[in-house]
């Protein structure tokens, strides 16, 4: 990838790479990339979505304090006079800045836009600093946990049309979180700083998690372990039963309203009938400071060793939540506006793919021609243009060799080599004779065709069946 | 747009708003973008294109020297430690560094992405410092031309397709415009600043650029009147004849070989049948320094005054031309791939066709939901999951209210509202005879059609015409 230039004209070396972290899209790669996106909005769309598009770039402080310890992973433009800016982070606090600032109460929207963050990279595993989110929200004041159980069914038919093999959506509230925080015995003003270390659970054993806890971020040996307690519970309805009757969180107010939501989110998701793909999960805790109430996310699922273990989690491929406090840190009043809403990490997503088709040796067409336009003989440059010109006013998808005489096995190599099914050669006999002759790539096979009804025919042997 | 906030808790002061010239695209104007950007991918895929993408930001490095007066304009992003990065000029220096770093000498591409300028902004006028550009360039060595020719063709095309009103396309050669130089007596070094004052010309009477030329510039007065002869000629073939006729240049070796490939060119446009749009025109100078061979500008004509006078240009939509030494500059040998590309300027297209939407009140949907699903009783939210969940897997585009208990009345009303053509209600009585209710919400009409078959009916009553 790299290579050290010298440049002419005594001119500083230099270095020809996209920067760290950042990658070119190959046609292929955009051939699969396209698929995917096709597969997202289609889903987002039959859901009833609008979309909407916001800058790359916000005012500086619109980013400030919404994303806790991460905020460090800002790329800040340089100050060149006028404002401060920083490239987005994620979609959602420009959405929700988009939403206070034109006074928006109630929409449906999908976003799908590349994001930045300053992290460690890991692109063998689709890791990057450039990265694509695909986002639907909810936004409005709606009866409790109804737009919140589309958000899973919109997760579950996306990971399902993808076919990306077994996955599980994983949930659950930052209030059951805060109550069970509480009960535990964790000072108020730990809850932030501790859930965000209940989050490495999916990266670290419990060990680590707790030793973090207890070291770095001084909690009592005992509220860990009590902690340590109910992040290893993970179920559904009869998880959530039990702990409605657990003696100290059927106490707590928080943890109690979680439940209660949880337990209607699981009839809604019966109603879908998804809840085979999802548990309930204490253990998940999601990063983000603006979650407020119920949090997801979906992992994709391997079976190691021949369905002797459980199926291991390959990385999280969708998350979300619901924020109902984010809109009114934009408005000048303060006024909220909830909002739930998910995030397909496309780029995970296509990683897989990609190695899918590479391991396959299916070949990808990078374009859509429908016919190259050839001729046999010399000196046809000027009916080679003529007749091309006519089929792309017609609205056919064509090609022509940009050459004043070339040889016609070159012209059907081309076709070969790109996927051209069809090809039209004109010559001085099919000019006489008002026909031109049409060549099927695949079969060799040749008709003559009347000029006039060329593109009818060319559409015919073309159209999908 | 902008509304002064004070933070709660102390928080000082912000302002709500997108960056200086940046905005935000609501769901109506997204609906206009996609359908032109729609019109724009199909012309570039009914040609042939691949598409490709590369990052948002390249090493500042690859942009250097690269734009000439115009560097000043670039973003940079702050030091944070590690690479020095710029925000993407535009999208064929990006091109050129990825042909150069994966060694492809042969590629048809296009590329539909933001590019970033810090310009003085008139977004009325569809300036923006960020904004799109939908590029499609053909690289690699071929017979002369015949790419050039194409390029036009597709430009012609695409502003046919988007019915924008009468253009005209302005074609000229640098080489042409070097010729004239050295026989008008400009000295070499001053070649490419002579250059930029003659692009002013469209924005700037001949007075001004000619003051410009020897003021700034330090022409001699003799040589500005004699560039001011050539460059108020344009013309067709029969021009370019008579200029291969002239003394003077006729003697240029450069400027005679851009005459000669602007006569080829010509004689390709009149076989794609488009040379009435396409004015060859010696003003036409292009701001950026790549530029080796042809170049051109698409403008958009204005009829003032009921016909009296010549229509007016109203603006550039579209430009481009040919490039051989770029991606010279970035491979490490020197070796040169010629490209030659053409760039739609969308945003001023979109205002035109915004502006359009706007007075004609023509009522644009954002969505594509084909059915509401509702109830006309109380207590029938789970039957309503139940049904749009079956929709839903079925492929239908859906939505439902989030309501648990919705007036009818409410729920027509948001067809009405959004535009959805269709609902499906369900009751008791509809329930138990296994039946949906089906409303034309325009007709007002409604059948009672068997839940097995609804699907069915449903595809059938929104399919197109």
């Amino acid at each position: 990838m790299k290579a050290r230039l010298g440049g002419d004209e005594g001119k500083h070396k230099f270095v020809l790479k996209t920067p760290k972290g950042t990658r070119d899209y190959s046609p292929k790669q955009m051939a699969i990339r396209e698929s995917v996106f096709n597969a997202i909005i289609t889903c987002f769309k039959r859901h009833g979505a609008e979309v909407i598009d916001t800058p790359v770039f916000e005012l500086k402080e619109t980013l400030t304090g919404k994303y806790g310890e991460d905020s460090k992973l800002i790329y800040d433009l340089k100050d060149q006079g006028g404002e401060l800016l920083s490239l987005r982070y994620d979609l959602t606090v420009p959405f929700a800045r988009y939403l206070a600032m034109n006074k928006i109460t109630n929409i449906k929207r999908y976003h799908i836009a590349k994001v930045y963050r300053r992290d460690n990279p890991a692109m063998t595993r689709g890791r990057y600093r450039e990265f694509y989110q695909c986002d639907f929200d909810i936004a409005g004041q709606f009866d409790p946990m109804i737009p919140d159980a589309e958000c899973l069914k919109i997760v579950h038919e996306i990971l399902s049309d993808l076919q990306l093999g077994d996955f599980l959506i994983k949930v659950n509230d930052r209030r059951i979180l805060d109550g069970m925080f509480a009960v535990c015995g964790v000072p108020d003003s730990k809850f932030r700083t501790i859930c965000s270390t209940v989050d490495k659970l999916d990266k670290m054993p419990w060990e680590e998690v707790r030793s973090e806890m207890v070291g770095e971020k001084g909690l009592s040996p005992e509220a860990a372990d009590h902690i340590g307690e109910y992040v290893q519970l993970h179920g559904g309805l009869d998880l959530i039963e039990r702990l409605l009757q657990d003696p100290k969180l059927s106490q707590n107010k928080l943890a109690k309203e979680g439940l209660g939501d949880m337990k209607l989110l699981f009839e809604y998701l019966t109603l879908f009938g998804i809840t085979e793909k999802v548990s309930f999960d204490l253990s998940l805790a999601r990063g983000l400071d603006y979650y407020t109430g119920v949090i997801y996310e979906a992992v994709l699922l391997q079976q190691e060793n021949d369905h002797v273990d459980e199926p291991v989690s390959v990385g999280s491929v969708a998350g979300g939540g619901r924020y109902d406090g984010l809109v009114g840190m934009f408005d000048p009043k303060g006024r909220k506006v909830p909002c739930v809403g998910v995030s397909i990490g496309i780029e995970r997503i296509f990683s897989i793919l990609e190695q899918r088709v590479e391991a396959s040796e299916e070949k990808i067409r990078t374009t859509e021609t429908q016919v190259l336009v050839a001729s046999a003989q010399k000196k046809l440059l000027e009916e080679r243009l003529k007749l091309i010109s006519e089929l792309w006013d017609a609205g056919v998808k064509a090609e022509v060799l940009y050459k004043k005489n070339p040889k016609l096995l070159n012209q059907l190599q081309y076709c070969e080599d790109t996927g051209i099914p069809l090809v039209a050669i004109v010559g001085e006999q099919e000019l006489k004779d008002g026909v031109v002759k049409l060549r099927v790539v695949a079969t060799r096979e040749e008709v003559n065709v009347r000029r006039e009804s060329l593109v009818e025919e060319i559409r015919m042997r073309t159209s999908r069946p």
